[in-house]
């Protein structure tokens, strides 16, 4: 079976965060894009999100590794919500298993873009704002 | 703090279903919405969501009681992500708790409306398609 345009976007990413090749990741993220960068902080729209990254990458000495070892897709019109079972292998740690939940748009050119970028899942309870 | 009109729609679909007014519940989804029924199964469009939750009312001898125990939602333009975390009381079992996933839009006249109910979250890797 072909493979979801949304999957082989998610594979782009990964490839591209692992390269650090931040143009080809950015260009997956709309305008307004909203990345969670750890529970309770957020990046928003394509130029934090990139900072983000570049600083994600540098905290982890250059070595981070991510890839899904399982995606399920949900769709309706031109929204998508994306169920992944994401892998973070990084030099320090054991491999950090995530339930990541990704929100795609297409755009007015057929295009998927990722708009909500919450890789933490449910992990976002574990933040409690006061 | 003000609710989020999200969370004040939540709240709204919750007491619908409770009370099974299907008519106030469907309201709440848009025309093309995606229901999990349970993994693997989904209704689209707003009949077969009605029906759908005609059925599961009647399944748990109309004794189904769900409510929210606590929610985050990210917003990225007209685009909502509402992690929540669910509670569903039936009378056979236990309280069942989920780590449900919603996706909400804006529509044009600034009405949020759910496009995505997936209470179920990664569940859905409960359900191996072969």
């Amino acid at each position: 079976m072909a493979k979801h345009p949304i999957e082989q976007l998610i594979e782009k990413a990964d490839l591209a965060i692992n390269r650090e090749d931040f143009d080809t990741l950015i260009d997956i993220y709309s305008e307004d894009a909203v990345l969670v960068i750890k529970p309770g902080m957020n990046a928003i729209g394509k130029i934090q999100i990139r900072k983000a990254f570049e600083a994600i990458a540098a905290h982890f000495n250059h070595k981070l590794d991510v890839k899904q070892a399982g995606m399920k897709i949900l769709e309706s019109d031109d929204t998508a919500l994306v169920l992944a079972k994401t892998v973070v292998s990084t030099p320090e740690a054991a491999l950090i298993h995530r339930n990541a939940t990704y929100v795609f748009k297409k755009n007015p050119g057929d295009n998927w873009l990722c708009v909500i970028d919450n890789s933490y899942g449910h992990e976002l309870f574990s933040h409690e704002d006061a």
